[in-house]
């Protein structure tokens, strides 16, 4: 055991509700009530889920491979309930370490849209969630290179070769499609969907949200944060201030400042593509809260769009109409990005389960390693 | 003589008149009629003045230095007549080749606005000008670092070391006030204000200016360039598609591809910082359809602004009404842009006079050189 | 028939040798030969082959499909014969305009190498070929994924439909095997592989290459270009200076400004990751030269490698010698880049064929138009 | 008081040398030993000054100025101790936001060098020194401008207008001369030179400086940051991983997340322009640590240069050795970033004094906050 007292105060409700800490193999996990882990993150209040989806439209669904030596799996993100091809988000993104196969960015960066849903998944199954994106968007509009332009799909990735056989390229355009059917505003966090093999702060890691609630002229708007985490070593991890390794006596096999992740941020606040890109940015002070040293091998995307700005695919008007925020009164919605990464790496580590996969290997859980 | 079949063709209205081509050193030289060149830059309409002042709002003025030695100056562009600093345009920038020292471009990325007069001068004056242009500033806002945040001068430089003597720093505060008083729609062109010491092409350049007309949604809205020339080699200059030194028996002295250009695009159509930056990077087709290389030495930098899209420094509201265009329309702006900045250069070189400066080096200009 | 003076003094050579313009519909087309074309494209001399494959080492491959409503293909290009993962070719890329879903990029950016063959095919197609490309570099390298981190595939691609039934998506896993398997220095250009379905400036257009040579040190060194070539417009087209358009009766159909061009720049010169940027970004002059006005839906994307400065995927020692060009040197190779790549261009259109392919339509040939 | 436990163990030995508190107005303030600060920052070992001029050759100077109303300076940084202009080294540069007016940037994006000392001043003041910084160069190479080419001079700023009457333009050429006739390996830190005048989260803030050692195939190497620290609000200062204001019941007025962050990176490893670009990316990870959440008005740029890879201005050989790391190796140089930034804005805190200035205002510094 490590100092009783501190750890008492930061994990207290977390421990004391053992069922919390229940969960099955390759099933959804989402015993932890958010509003009861001892802790709190930042100084925001948070919306209703407290997950990307209080951005109203916003959904997420996951398709979990949880088999042997296969544990991985494809995450979805819609960014409205609409046609997003016709009807498309304003977007920006950002690199923070590039080393990171992601598509779709440059388009994103050129024309300041997203007109695909958002897709994770393991490095080496972005060719084949690609294509079935590709395809799921052709079914769905007849258009595409017929009689309109192309479609840029946007596939991010993180590397699960740790726990699963990433080689074995198990990752079938079936997934993909479960993954889009499965999204719904109350989805799962955790080691589900891309994030089953995923290894965070050494820990178990995977998908993780947050939401934080901004008021502008008298109205509240909502800022959402998804990760697909997967990078740092335990060592770094910090939660909610507190240097976790020095207060457990627990220790967890050695491990490179290796892996990735990616962080997807969503608004109901009507922003130009300069400002999102702007939150963009501000998704790294989340990750540093959280100990993260931002190590050559990660690859650190972050995308950001709005659901408040949209432009049509056609459009019988050269000129639309816009909102775009004072910068002056940005710097909320930084903290808010901020807040809803810190909160979400830690939620992908709260949320997750310990997972056995590929070659036998045991990557432990934050609450197994708390309750030893 | 060249080719005169050929010559007469792209240049018989310029060479037949004689008294067009007459201008005495250090004077303002406007004689040249760009509708009777011979030549047709494009195929867009231009607007009524051809500059960039037919943006409506945008005036520029010349302080101009020609005295022996010292051949320089400063020229000022306004984005629109009234205060920039509480009224600012929506603005963006690109670096081509940043082989130079222009100010301001940091601010400009981040925020998306233009807040103060553009200023251009010699490289070595850019300190002396950004001091006068932040006391302008002062003096007309009394708010700034006082009870509101600072200013971003934005000053833009080429390197005038060869007729002009730089190393002796002879511009002053006064110099740049008297540019800025000066500033009007019907401004000069040539051998004047920053652009006195310039040389484009080998030849005798500086300060040119032309302007696009397109329509959007039954409108006509402008696009107007402005350009401060003093790049590239006689060899590959190119008049409306003809290698001009296949026409010329004249000579030249041989000269490296060095010095710069710098690139001001204004508009009246309402664009986003994104659509802004798109504009500014197809500057580059039109300095290519002039001849230049782009070569190493070459500070080529882009700014683009649109006085429909407007930022107030102060306001009661967060969020603020914009327009943008759908960049499917955004084409004839690319193509008008190509023109603008095509024409500008010529039109540098058609306007600018034969100047002899520092060490007694004379730069001849085209009007002199089609004589011969 | 145009205006036969200027049209026999540039493509003379070119309509005098009829059986050059014989060619087998899907077949291989290698007819011409570059010296002959009766103009020259700038004033460097070219490699032996004046392609890419000039760079020592340098192989392209293609596999074509030419069947009724199928169009299209695979290019593979190999930066070097050996193991291109564990000796790695440093690189860069920059984005022209970003309307376009190459993969790699960011990695590319961020870690200045380049670890995989180059390939090319349909946009709709990417995660097919990515995936392909993925297999090829695990058969080869079992430490990816295992021992060691993931692979970057670089795909590029440019948007086929109007004479490719590009929604059926017929590229296979096989045909990139086969693309790869067919590398060689001698390679075909025109519309081949992934330039069998292209258009370009409205005439058929694909796979283009050109080389120059440079000396520095007393030393000839090469730099080559090859593009995949699917943009601009007819009324664009310049060859070599002159306006084809002006100079045919030929008509040829209306069409938009869209489609793409993919630029790949090799070198044998040892440079580091931002002198091979700053080539890239003189790709743009060649484009312009052969009249591109760089559309909104263009995706023009440039790579540039060096197979001079290796990077080692393991190394005992963390130091390594690399060699750095001096700046001031660097004029010559921008030029070369320039020639290079407004060669290529031209280079795709005079090897392709005339093709007829989805729903009937054909494009038609430069070769053809010129006959009539 | 606040909670003394926590606060003796962390500030302990600061608090136990009364001595080290006391400085003199306007004067250098060097009484903290930083080995005893009763805190540690990171792993990593420090150099022997923990200050960038562990970087051998490199060296910093300031000239002061504290009269009244007039708190501010100028501060100097010569990269090492030769001629930089004819031997330049290489640097690179990031923008984390762009809210400020740092001169220079553009060239050393370009072209990877650094070439003139770097000076730090106040905001308004940036013109006088950049044009006495030209003066400094043009009197130490004839040839700039004469018979070679411009100079790219770095000025970096930051807003003092809270306790300086910056709206006064002080700063004179003189006090640029005094700044680098200063410099010196044994520099002053706190309320010195150009951070005369700063406010760092609310506290007194200025230079701060650190460094760290890196060993790389058995050898060691350094890598040092300096900070102009003017950023950040008191709420959200972290000190070694603890939220000082929850320590403290003393209170500071209210102020606004506004101001900015220089931070400038030397190293003498051999790093490539990109790898040193990839250390300025890291610099956020510090600032982060120490509480920054990168606000809308806080201009943060980074500048890194290594002293280990040089380029001659004049060169007879177009092809130069370099070094570079392998990227596989730079964890720790990451990890050592991040410390320095840390630990340089630390550094800046505790070795400033509480400042009185314009219109009566005072800024009280860290070690005065402590002793109430």
């Amino acid at each position: 055991m490590g100092k009783p007292g501190l750890r008492t105060t930061v994990f207290l409700p977390l421990l004391s509700g053992g069922a919390v800490l229940e969960s099955n193999n390759g099933e959804v996990f989402m015993g932890i009530d958010k509003n009861e882990w001892g802790f709190r993150v930042g100084h925001l209040p948070h919306g209703e889920r407290n997950k990307i989806s209080d951005v109203p439209g916003v959904t997420v669904g996951h398709c979990t491979l949880a088999d042997g030596d296969i544990q991985t799996g494809v995450t979805a993100l819609l960014p409205h309930p609409g046609d997003v091809f016709h009807d498309k988000v304003l977007a920006a993104c950002h690199v923070i370490n590039g080393f990171g196969k992601t598509t779709g960015l440059v388009q994103i960066d050129e024309l300041g849209t997203l007109e695909t849903p958002i897709l994770f998944t393991n490095t080496l199954s972005v060719g084949t969630v690609e294509t079935a994106l590709v395809k799921y968007m052709l079914e769905r509009n007849p258009d595409i290179c017929e009689t309109t332009g192309s479609v840029n799909p946007v596939v991010c990735e993180c590397n699960d070769c740790g726990l699963n056989d990433i080689r074995g390229l198990h990752v079938t355009e079936a997934h993909v499609a479960a993954a889009l059917a499965d999204c719904k505003a109350d989805f799962a966090e955790g080691a589900v969907g891309a994030g089953r093999g995923m290894r965070c702060h050494g820990l178990k890691g995977g998908i993780g949200s947050a939401s934080r609630l901004v008021e502008l002229d008298g109205k509240s708007y909502t800022i959402g944060a998804l990760v697909l985490s997967n990078h740092a070593t335990f060592d770094d991890l910090i939660v909610a201030g507190t240097p976790i390794h020095e207060l457990l006596e627990a220790r967890i096999p050695p491990h490179e400042d290796k892996g990735s992740i990616i962080t997807v941020l969503a608004t109901d606040i009507p922003l130009s593509e300069r400002q999102l890109r702007r939150l963009c940015h501000r998704a790294l002070v989340g990750l540093s809260r959280t100990g993260s040293a931002c190590g050559n091998g990660s690859g650190e995307i972050v995308l950001a769009f709005t659901t408040a700005n949209r432009m049509p695919h056609y459009s019988d008007k050269a000129l639309l109409p816009m909102e775009m925020l004072h910068d002056d009164a940005i710097n909320p919605l930084f903290r808010a990005v901020a807040e809803c990464v810190e909160e979400s790496v830690l939620s992908s580590l709260l949320h997750a389960e310990t997972v056995t996969g590929y070659h036998g290997r045991t990557v432990q859980c934050l609450s197994d390693l708390l309750k030893k």
